[in-house]
């Protein structure tokens, strides 16, 4: 394809973004495909000559369209939002074009200059404290990283380094892997399953803090383990706060924790993975309270900020903790002003990274910090919304407080009724929700979307969210008259070994409502 | 920014872009800035209300691009190519405007299948074995990943894992830690700074194995280190064969060192980052033969491929070292096929991957398997071109063989000349290299980009080159008699201490040429 061609395809798809976008209600959005789908659509080996564009574009529709789960839909209420917005799309494009690698400060000056600009005026947006900000003589300062799990991950390595360290010089003759034996990272029982990997790589324990009712952890139960540890002769090192959990949105106490962490020499990281771009409203900025005493924070712009997947905004106060843990220095990466300005490299786990602050850039500037408040609480009014709906209807029960955009709900009764309501749901793909397990209960996970969610939008999904759960209702009751099970009959026992443990414990008495021949197809299909 | 203002900004922005690219020349290669530049061409905190897209875009020729180091331009020839095309561009545009995560297989099925079946196209482009494909009842196959280094430390995790599994089942008194504090891992001393990285992230011992006359690691020199360390009852573990080394594209061999690794149990990664994209060609693939003893590879389809950054293909033949290193299965991540498809998210560090496989595909496709061949023959050919063009002037000498399109070259005499060489040419910006260090000697790393690049291209490239020497020589004629220095004076010795060691030793004797007055500013100046 030569620049004309370019010319003409490119505004042909411009023109397809924006239709697949403004029609985007039209799709299902969770595909009816089965693994192993899309053999017999593509070749199984590469063309040898060049295909026409249209040749390649057909199969867009064809191929790949027919098995895309639709983020950008509002009928999407799985996982968190991942959304994207124009003038992110265009500082993509542009980035793109550039296709610069910022990994040291020399390798494309201004692709490291604009990210602390950038990390500066969104860390402004959110109230961090100054510590956090790129300033004169300061060792803090923020960075785009590719996700969440990637911040968890380096933060414990540089809080694994720190008191590595610390204890060599303690202890000249501990070597760092009985130093390493030895460390204990710590994090809510609600904590993203990114912690548990950041541990497993960092080959350090790490210790589930149970939560309280509200799912938060609490200063008291950390500091409680914190001195167990210890008095085992273990080394408590790294505490990853929580604001915004997985499975409700819960907030830890980051006031509590990072009193604790401060007082007990452990680095405090906190995890706002979703919940972070909501501190642009200073009305929720009440949960980042202790912020001043934590050591890094990471959230995910890429989520609820309209700047589409990869942008995860990082700050630490201590950059020199990272340059610690990952320093690696060969000439040819070094330059006229190396250690004179930010080496990105040094921050982050892979040596280069895309020019990610222009779409960031884009986006805060066309929307404004207005623009993007009015985002926010525009998703908060409708799950509100949502969740004034879901109370109204006595069968179902929201087993956890509502935060921001995120409801949980499930129906009255055992697991195993929310559970198929969870599948049948997806399975019809007019909405498409996630389950989450709290303390023992299934529940389903209803986030909301926007910015191209409308009130109208939720009704229609609370109205097929109904008749799904009357059907299945109805299909219950034929079944217990039948049996002549009584109704209330002692639920199987809660078990917390996630879905599959859920799966077994209720299929003793509700297996009929299992398809036996679907899943034995299933189960009994080769690999993709 | 609505769907209609996108429609036409949009289109703007694609001609912008094909402007840009089709005149890049006219624009200073490397800039002339200097740490801190951005500052007062842009507000320190974010706007209040949104701005227009008119404002915001004229922020492209005025902050932007001054400080852009152009790595799409013909005259770029540091580190290794990162080349866009407009097929790549366009298979991103597609992959923003959808968003999709790919975690899970359901998260977005055809991001997963997709991936898969392009991997495997790009497997059977360079000749891998059908061990390392995605196949029925096979656990090998090829993932996307974000960067190179990545796969370096995947694969070292993976690694570390069945290590550890292996030693506690033979030992089990030994705790995990014990273990770790006794692995090693191995490369050549010509390997990636991202493998010292990985080292320090694992935690685990790196041994440098000191390579041949021709910068490749050999076979016997390994087992040596490896019998060395097993009889100091330490546990070799993992290896890292260079295909294409930073400095000179350097080969390891391959063959012998995967037998050594496959006898002696050690999980042998291939990192082919830059030179993997010739092996469509197969007369390059002479440097390939041993891999069908290896455990995973990895090359950058988006250093000479023009699949734009990021694109790193990835392939293992067991992927169940991955899920290993890697698993973690919260109840929001489940699925109905979890377990019976692909769940990308085992099989890297972070859990969100983009739906990069879409430019793999346009790219392919678009360029075919010939188209592609072209290219890379290209590429080589012009950088055979520059190789004669510096034979043929004896003040100058190639210290490494060529490969590929790398030339690494010197100015014949002491590292000082060479370095000033390198440093004066990036400050007139009109072409960009970087040094390496061989063995002590201070080189012009010269890559060859292409498939903008033309032969006339080198030849300005060369002439400014010569220019720049000649006015170095005569400056150093003219120090050298004032100073009476008998030309030929032993040099400083070499060292192996990077570029300020190079800087230190030869200061003693050639201080003059520094401009130590700026050099003062420099390192007198406050951190930007």
């Amino acid at each position: 394809m030569n620049s004309e061609e370019f010319r003409i395809k490119g505004k042909e798809l411009i023109d397809y973004i924006a239709d697949y976008l403004e029609n985007i209600r039209d799709r299902r959005v969770f595909p009816d495909k089965k693994p192993g789908f899309i053999r017999g659509s593509i070749p199984d080996a590469a063309p040898i000559k060049g295909e026409s564009w249209e040749t390649i574009f057909r199969d867009v529709e064809k191929v790949i369209m027919p098995g895309v789960t639709h983020w950008q839909s509002p009928h999407m209420h799985a996982y968190f939002p991942a959304l994207n917005s124009y003038p992110s799309m265009l500082g993509e494009m542009l980035s793109n074009a550039i296709n610069c690698l910022g990994f040291t400060w020399a390798s494309s000056p201004v692709c490291t200059e604009l990210e602390m600009v950038v990390m500066n005026w969104l860390g402004k947006m959110v109230g961090l404290p100054e510590e956090f900000l790129h300033r004169k003589g300061g060792d803090g300062g923020g960075v785009i990283q590719t996700t969440a799990s990637e911040c968890t991950l380096i933060s414990l390595l540089a809080g694994r380094f720190i008191a590595i360290k610390m204890f060599e010089s303690l202890y000249p003759d501990a070597s760092k892997h009985e130093i390493n034996g030895k460390l204990v990272a710590y994090c809510s029982d609600q904590a993203h399953s990114s912690v548990e990997k950041a541990a497993l790589i960092g080959l350090v324990t790490l210790r589930y803090i149970e939560c309280d009712e509200d799912f938060s952890m609490r200063g008291d139960k950390l500091l409680k383990a914190v001195k167990q540890d210890r008095d085992q002769g273990l080394i408590p090192f790294w505490v990853c706060a929580t604001l915004g959990t997985t499975g409700s949105c819960a907030f830890d106490k980051l006031a509590e924790i990072s009193e604790v962490c401060y007082n007990e020499l452990l680095w405090c990281h906190v995890d706002a993975a979703y919940a972070g771009s909501a501190f642009i409203c200073p009305e929720y900025r009440v949960w980042l309270k202790g912020v001043e005493k934590a050591n890094s924070i990471a959230f995910n712009p890429s989520k609820w900020l309209m700047v589409h997947f990869d942008c995860t905004a990082m700050w630490v106060k201590n950059s020199s903790a990272l340059h610690g843990a990952f320093n690696v220095n060969p000439l040819y990466l070094t330059h006229e002003y190396s250690g004179l300005a930010i080496d990105y490299m040094h921050w982050q786990i892979p040596l280069s990274k895309r020019f990610r602050s222009l779409k960031l850039w884009f986006v805060i500037r066309n929307y404004g910090i207005t623009g993007l408040q009015e985002h926010i609480r525009k998703g908060v009014f409708l799950a509100e919304k949502f969740e004034s709906f879901v109370r109204n209807d006595p069968r179902f029960e929201i087993p956890a407080k509502r935060y921001l955009g995120l409801v949980v709900f499930r129906l009255v009764g055992d697991n195993f009724i929310t559970e198929t309501l969870c599948k049948r749901l997806n399975s019809r793909g007019n909405i498409h929700c996630v389950p989450a397990n709290l303390k023992g209960k299934y529940v389903i996970r209803f986030t909301v979307t926007s910015p191209r969610t409308t009130l109208e939008d939720i009704v229609v999904d609370w109205k097929e969210i109904v008749t799904v759960a009357n059907e299945i209702l109805q299909e219950r009751e034929k079944y217990l008259t039948r049996a002549k099970v009584p109704l209330g009959a002692k639920d199987p026992k809660p078990t917390n070994q996630g879905i599959k443990g859920l799966r077994r414990s209720n299929a003793v008495n509700l297996n009929l409502l299992i398809d036996s021949k679907c899943k034995y197809l299933l189960n009994g299909s080769a690999m993709p």
